[in-house]
């Protein structure tokens, strides 16, 4: 299927959904966080067809999310590493894992526990930058930024995010 | 298209991409929470076809992120309001919308800004609950967790969370 880009949005939401977010892509980054770097061990793990698995690392390696690293030559095989981007995906991917932890995962509990360094387990946490207190849907007020489309008319601050015609 | 369920897996992440990640899902839960809470208005912002907008609004309410209040008899007519869940999920999408600003946003800067209550312009950090330290991708270890399957023969922690056969 080919999908709307969403990356014409001036969104950071639609932007990251439109590199980040097609089916399956979270659970790729996962698994190679998790250590599976090999297509092979990728497509095993997550019973994805071969080609889409192809189409979302290229994508991801375009999108510098993802390096290749040739392990072998002949034929050339590469490991698939996180590049610095990638990890601070991960790191915002901590807080959708904790949200499913809460509101998904029942009476069994989190499949995944996240060892803080500090060495407690932690629960990923959105905080404010700048008081370093919880930074909630109530208690946060949005304003559009420089990035945000100039606005003819516009009323309602969701409609400077609108998909553009 | 008819699409893997990927709620099956034993991950938190895939049952939030299952509920949360679906192509548009994210945009329609953030035009909620700025403010457009009615269908055409909604459809008008996004330009998503009526049917799709329909199937995932439902989704959503069935999922509880969603609440239906009526705001007119005869037709009936919703506003669409989010939920304590739903207000939870806006809160994870600040760090993807943190990680957009960060890595696609490019030099016209954030399209969105967010007004913590402390007063300052804040960015969303994913931090640990228990040191308020940062939560990233190298600082934690994972480790399965209650809900995690159990392991037969199982090498490599990321086959815990593999897609059932």
């Amino acid at each position: 299927m080919s999908r709307t880009t969403l990356d014409a949005i001036p969104c950071s939401i639609a932007r990251t959904v439109d590199l980040a977010g097609e089916w399956w892509t979270p659970l790729i980054i996962r698994d190679i966080y998790l250590g599976l770097t090999r297509f092979d061990d990728i497509q095993a793990n997550l019973g994805l067809s071969r080609k889409l698995l192809a189409g979302r690392l290229e994508r991801l390696v375009e999108g510098g999310v993802l390096e290749r690293h040739p392990y072998q030559d002949n034929p050339v095989r590469h490991d698939y590493l996180l590049t610095d981007k990638g990890n601070e995906l991960v790191r915002a991917f901590f807080a959708l894992m904790a949200w499913g932890d809460r509101w998904t995962a029942g009476d069994a509990g989190p499949p995944m526990r996240l060892r803080h360094d500090c060495g407690a387990l932690a629960t990923p946490e959105v905080t404010c930058s700048e008081c370093g207190e919880p930074l909630t849907a109530e208690r946060v007020t949005p304003e559009p930024g420089p990035g945000a489309r100039i606005a003819h008319g516009t009323t309602g601050i969701a409609r400077l995010f609108a998909r553009p015609r």
